[in-house]
C-alpha cells in the first residue's frame, strides 16, 4: 500500500509521499513514490503514485523515454502546460493499461494505478492534478486544494479541518507529515521514508527536499506533541453527564 | 453506509451506531442498527449491524423468530453463552446466505453483512464478538477491546490512542461519540441520530441507553471542543526548522 498527498495552494505546491510498497505483509520493501522532472527557471513537474508498482513504475519509464527522445508532442519537458502533462500522465497509463491488462485481468490482478501530477511551467500558474487508472483526470480547485492517492482515509480529517488554499507552505508541510504519521501509525503497509516536496510559486526551482526517516528530529517533535496533545484535549473534554442504572 | 462501535472494557460494555442507511446518496434513510433482547438480571444481549439492509434486518427477524418459538437451541434468550448467541448469529447470517446469496450473486450484488454481538449471560463474564458474512467470529480480547464494523477508517485512530481495557465507561464513550463524529464529518453516508448504550459488569440491566440527536447539548460540546482543540494544538506545534530556497 502507498499514501501520497498533494496541495495546490496560494504560495506553491506541497507533495508528500511514503515509501512503503507490498505484496503481501511477508514481503514489504522500499520504494521510491516521487518523480521529479525539472528544467530550473523554467518548469518543475512532480509525479506522485500508487497503485500496482509494476504499472507505475512502467508509467514512469514511458515517461522517462519520451523526455529521452525529445519528443515534442510526448515529453513533459517540452509541452507547455501541465494540462498537457497530466494528459500525457494518462496517456502512458492507457499505453501499460493496452499491453498488460489484459494479462493481470486473467491472472486475477486488478488493473490498479491512481497518479498526481502538479507543477508549473513558464508562462501559467502552478497546477495539480490527479489521473485515474482510466487515463482520466482532475483538477485541484480553491475549494478542494488537495489530492490524496492509495491509503487516504486515516490521514483526511486532519486536512479537512486545517488546509485551506490560503494556508502557507511550511503549515501545509506540517499537515501533510501529521497526516502521513495518522496513516503510518493505522497500516503497516505505509511507511517511512518520508519524500516531501516544496514549490514556491513563480520560482521554477526546488524550495527544499525533505527525506524524512525514523531519527528525522523535528518529525519526532509533532508526531510525538500531536499524540500527546490530543491524549490531553480527550481528557479536557468533560464526561458524559448521563445518569447511569446499576 | 454505516459505522458502528462496541468495546469490552473491565468495567463492562459499550455499543456506538449510527442510523444512516443508503441505496446511493439520493435515496438514504434513517435505520435504527441495534437490536436489544434482555431479561433483567439474567442477560442481556445487544447486536450491532452493518452491511446490506435486506440481509441484516433478515438476522434480526431468523433470531427473533427463535426467541419467540423459545426454540431452546436456538433463541439467544435461552442458550447459556454468548459464545452460543454469537454462533446463532453466524447461522442466521449462513440461513440468509442459502436462502439469498445466488440470487444476490445474479444481480451483481455481494454478500455483504457483519455484526457485532456482545453482552453478559448469568455465569460467565460479559463478551464481545464480531460475526463476518460467512458466519464465522472472532471475540474481543484485553489486547484488543473493541471492534468495529462499517466505514472504519476515520474513527479509528482516536480509539487507539485512547481507549483500553482499563478505560471507565463514560470515558470509553466519549471516544466512541467522538469517534462517530469523525466518521459522520467524512462520510455523508453516516448520520446522526446515534444509539448509544452502555453495560456495567455483572449488572444485568442496561446502565444507560441514550439516542444522541444533532440537537444534543452535550454531543455539541465535545464535537466542538475536539475541532477546536485540534485545531488550536496544531496551531502551537512548531512550523518545519527548513531553509526555502527562492
Amino acid at each position: 500500500m502507498t499514501y501520497c498527498v498533494a496541495m495546490a495552494l496560494n504560495e506553491g505546491l506541497v507533495f508528500a509521499s511514503d515509501s512503503r510498497t507490498n505484496a503481501g505483509v511477508d514481503h514489504i520493501s522500499t520504494y521510491r513514490k516521487m518523480r521529479i522532472w525539472q528544467r530550473p527557471g523554467e518548469r518543475l513537474v512532480v509525479m506522485l503514485s500508487a497503485g500496482n508498482l509494476a504499472i507505475t513504475q512502467e508509467v514512469g519509464a514511458l515517461l522517462d523515454l519520451s523526455v529521452r527522445a525529445e519528443d515534442k508532442h510526448r515529453s513533459l519537458m517540452i509541452v507547455d502546460s501541465m494540462h498537457s502533462c497530466a494528459r500525457l500522465v494518462g496517456n502512458a497509463v492507457r499505453e501499460v493499461h493496452n499491453r498488460d491488462g489484459k494479462h493481470l485481468r486473467e491472472t486475477g490482478v486488478e488493473f490498479n494505478a491512481s497518479l498526481i501530477i502538479g507543477g508549473q511551467i513558464k508562462g501559467e500558474a502552478p497546477r495539480l492534478f490527479l489521473v485515474y487508472a482510466a487515463g482520466n483526470f482532475i483538477e485541484a480547485t480553491p475549494e478542494t486544494p488537495y489530492f490524496q492517492i492509495g491509503e487516504t482515509k486515516y490521514g483526511k480529517p486532519i486536512i479537512d479541518r486545517v488546509v485551506t488554499i490560503e494556508t502557507n507552505l511550511m503549515r501545509a508541510a506540517k499537515c501533510a507529515l501529521l497526516s502521513l504519521d495518522s496513516t503510518v501509525r493505522s497500516n503497516v503497509t505505509v511507511g517511512l521514508p518520508i519524500d516531501l516536496l516544496l514549490y514556491r510559486a513563480d520560482s521554477f526551482h526546488i524550495a527544499t527536499h525533505q527525506l524524512i526517516r525514523e531519527d528525522n528530529a523535528y518529525f519526532n517533535t509533532i508526531r510525538h506533541g500531536w499524540g500527546q496533545g490530543l491524549k490531553d484535549l480527550f481528557q479536557v473534554l468533560p464526561d458524559p453527564p448521563w445518569e447511569m442504572e446499576g
